[in-house]
């Protein structure tokens, strides 16, 4: 499956960056037509103490072909100004596949 | 569910990256006892060309108190030694859970 990676580095309010996140912007982007899940995990800490990253986000489609397709609706480019808005500083994205079996 | 992710930029020799890991290193990290579940992410891109990390490992847990359970195992300990020998140059830790209902 391929899989689309939003990593967050730790924005200075993680309180409103919350309430946002999650009340604005991920429901802006769950309305993207194609996206198959959505898994946020919230990062904690790591082994060194502080975690380099905050927040990810991975948005999974059926495959690559899927994603550029949903790109091109309006859900797709109101989620990703959205982001830049909000977090455009923070955050970095990545593409990918799970090659696990 | 707890998990343990682990990001690694992009080693000099991707083959020979992919022989080890996925020929050695995976399969010892998979005999650690209360492993639940690995998820393998190779990175393919971005949407600014290269992506800044190569591969993702995401190991996940009951809890965190059973990561720290499997955390004291010979296995763990040996899959640990391992990955700072082939790529703690490479390799970032983080702790995180999955939010998402």
């Amino acid at each position: 499956m391929f899989k689309m990676v939003a990593l967050f580095k730790k924005p200075e309010d993680p309180e409103e960056f919350d309430q946002y996140y999650f009340g604005t912007h991920l429901p802006l982007t769950e309305k993207i037509p194609g996206l198959r899940k959505v898994n946020v995990t919230k990062f904690t800490g790591s082994p060194m103490g502080e975690s380099p990253y905050y927040l990810m986000c991975e948005m999974f489609y059926d495959s690559k072909e899927a994603f550029k397709e949903a790109s091109k609706t309006e859900e797709s480019k109101a989620s990703g100004k959205d982001v830049m808005k909000f977090a455009g500083n923070l955050v970095t994205f990545m593409f990918g596949e799970e090659v696990n079996e």
